[in-house]
């Protein structure tokens, strides 16, 4: 199916894909009088005198930017913030279509982390929360740790946390499809960028069994030289078995593959040499690490990629719209490993799940549903329980 | 008529007054591999293959931002960014509204004036155009002059030069009605903030007789002491009479009051001593510097405000729109004084006025396309003549 040729004549035909639209009439004077001047002047004192409530008289509690710069767009790397406006307009109507959040994309032209920092924090009044997107690694790691400090609106960096809880979503229904225990599961994960350091990160919260996080020098362990501090941090609570080797070797044993790297780099051996029926999740786009029909040729027990156009497909759009709808509606500002946590099992129980229907499809309400029911409980109870 | 109560109504039940909505349909996987993964990757890399690709393959080409640091919201001075985005959404709705241009309000966290110009540099990849809005004075002048120098798209500050193209449509029509001509009129100006300076700048452009600017210290003029080079600038080419005095004494023999001021302030005996059948606009935001009632009891021919609940409204909503679609269909990136000239020349043409419609409503849909005709007309030429 040529997605490409027909999907650049959509765009061109649209001039892409969004548009801002008045949600009040104005057909006269005297509704401009209300909507603008002189009446507005009110409201603006109103908030003046309040400022939080810029959340009720304005749009921004509906309100959520999308910030990218462009380094690190889909699997095809750095093509500069005008390149990466594609994909945020795609986004907004995600965010739009399943949970009616206002996404608004925000491509900017700095990759320095001191500018996207004070970029989050120059807009912080006009918006309920920010969604970060495409960021390279390592940087991506500080500026969302930084916001996560420095705003009082909830940040969230997509392709870290989201793709981490969708995976543990996949991983969960994996189990509950063939049985087995979340507990017991040994996991390699191959990549250690924005997604796969979240991943691992999330994986261990867990509490699965083991979690080994594999980059282009092989396993990732502890005192491996030369590792960035990200990577350094991650090997002391990973890999407790201290493996060295390169993918084929660290394979051999695990459960369960999970690939945020490039396409076509796992082979029908490496996946012959894992435990019996794995799991095996080859999420690079748009070329996933080893085709779906040789991963069940080599004895994998449920496949799951990134992709749209096959079955089980692990998708984060699966999570931004309701995570952000749950965050908005309750005024959480920090998205926890417990809420990361219990946004991945709503995902998952939001179907029965099969081997060749994993994940429910982004068009299935009960998820959004789901996902915000689950961080109104968190919310109240956090409110209820009182600080040791 | 409490528009007041009204307007705070409005706001709080539909929660401000602009949202997204996406321009593509999204009711299948079909459509999302189209609009988002895998397809979106296609149109990413002819964009990072060539960026100007941007203003067809997204918004960019009809996207607006809407940029303020809520320093001079209105008539009211300074009440933050979160208190600005009401009037930023209503400007939001009229540029959909009246030419269909998506403006997104972004009310920021600095009104330091590097962090304001970076922030401007930062969003250029997003967007077709800036529009400055409720920056103070004097910050407003230096932030627009190096924005026009430094961005490769068009940037506007509605409080300079919207108000100065409405002023100065105004003025034309008052003339028209009661057969005078611009060059022969003698006009003051009072207060010399954003509006006031530019204002002058504009009616000096324009070749009318003679311009003097009031500040609160009186009369502006060359030479007078503790002036910011902005006053200092504009005295230079003002005020040739050099005189010295306050607004009283400064309008005596005058044809024209400006008032870009406060409310109340010129009173009925000041308009008495002003040359015969003088054109009074009272500007100032929600309270007139006199009101209409008492500006003809005291002898004027023509009386214009800011008001919509008055007659003869002189109003910015006349010019954003129109100028923008003109300046975002042409590709023109800079508003010269001869496409300013042009443009209030547009709207005062959009209707034959009378002492008591002097202007056409912003509902009048020749006016957009009056300024577009003329802009478009102005970037043929500049396209055809070579360059000297």
């Amino acid at each position: 199916m040529d997605y490409s040729k027909k999907s650049i004549e959509l765009h061109l035909k649209s001039r892409g894909k969004i548009e801002i639209r008045s949600k009040v009439e104005i057909k006269n004077k005297y509704d401009l009088s209300l909507a603008y001047t002189p009446g507005v002047a009110a409201v603006c004192s109103e908030i003046g005198r309040d400022k939080e409530k810029s959340f009720t008289l304005t749009n921004r509690a509906n309100q959520v930017a999308v910030v990218s710069d462009g380094t690190a767009i889909l699997g095809l790397g750095n093509l500069g913030p005008e390149a990466a406006m594609p994909v945020m307009e795609g986004k907004s109507i995600i965010f739009k279509e399943f949970a009616g959040i206002d996404a608004i994309p925000l491509c900017i032209n700095s990759t320095d982390v001191e500018d996207i920092i004070k970029f989050c924090k120059l807009i912080e009044p006009s918006f309920g929360g920010i969604n970060l997107e495409d960021i390279s690694a390592p940087r991506c790691f500080e500026i969302l740790e930084r916001l996560e400090n420095e705003l009082s609106i909830p940040v969230f960096h997509d392709d870290q946390d989201g793709t981490a809880i969708v995976t543990l979503a996949a991983i969960i229904n994996a189990c509950r499809v063939t049985g087995r225990n979340l507990g017991d599961l040994h996991i390699v994960i191959n990549g250690a960028g924005a997604a796969g350091i979240a991943i691992a990160r999330l994986l261990i919260h867990a509490e699965v069994k083991e979690v080994v996080l594999v980059d282009t020098k092989g396993a990732i362990y502890e005192g491996r030289p030369g590792m960035n501090p990200i990577k350094q941090n991650i090997a002391e609570v990973s890999n407790r078995a201290k493996h060295h080797g390169d993918l084929q070797s660290t394979l051999a044993g695990a459960d369960v593959f999970v690939g945020v790297s490039k396409g076509n780099i796992v082979t029908e051996a490496m996946i012959a040499g894992m435990n019996k029926d794995p799991f095996i999740f080859p999420m690079a786009n748009p070329t996933p690490e080893i085709m779906p029909d040789l991963a069940f040729k080599a004895g994998a027990s449920i496949v799951g990629t990134g992709r749209s156009d096959y079955p089980n497909q692990v998708n984060n759009a699966l999570v931004f719209p309701g995570l952000f709808r749950g965050l908005l509606t309750t005024g959480i500002k920090k998205v926890t490993p417990e809420i990361k946590m219990a946004v991945a099992a709503s995902i998952a129980h939001s179907i029965v799940p099969t081997a060749d229907q994993l994940m429910p499809t982004a068009f299935n309400e009960d998820v959004v549903d789901n996902i915000v029911a689950t961080i109104t409980e968190i919310a109240s109870r956090e409110v209820i329980v009182p600080a040791a």
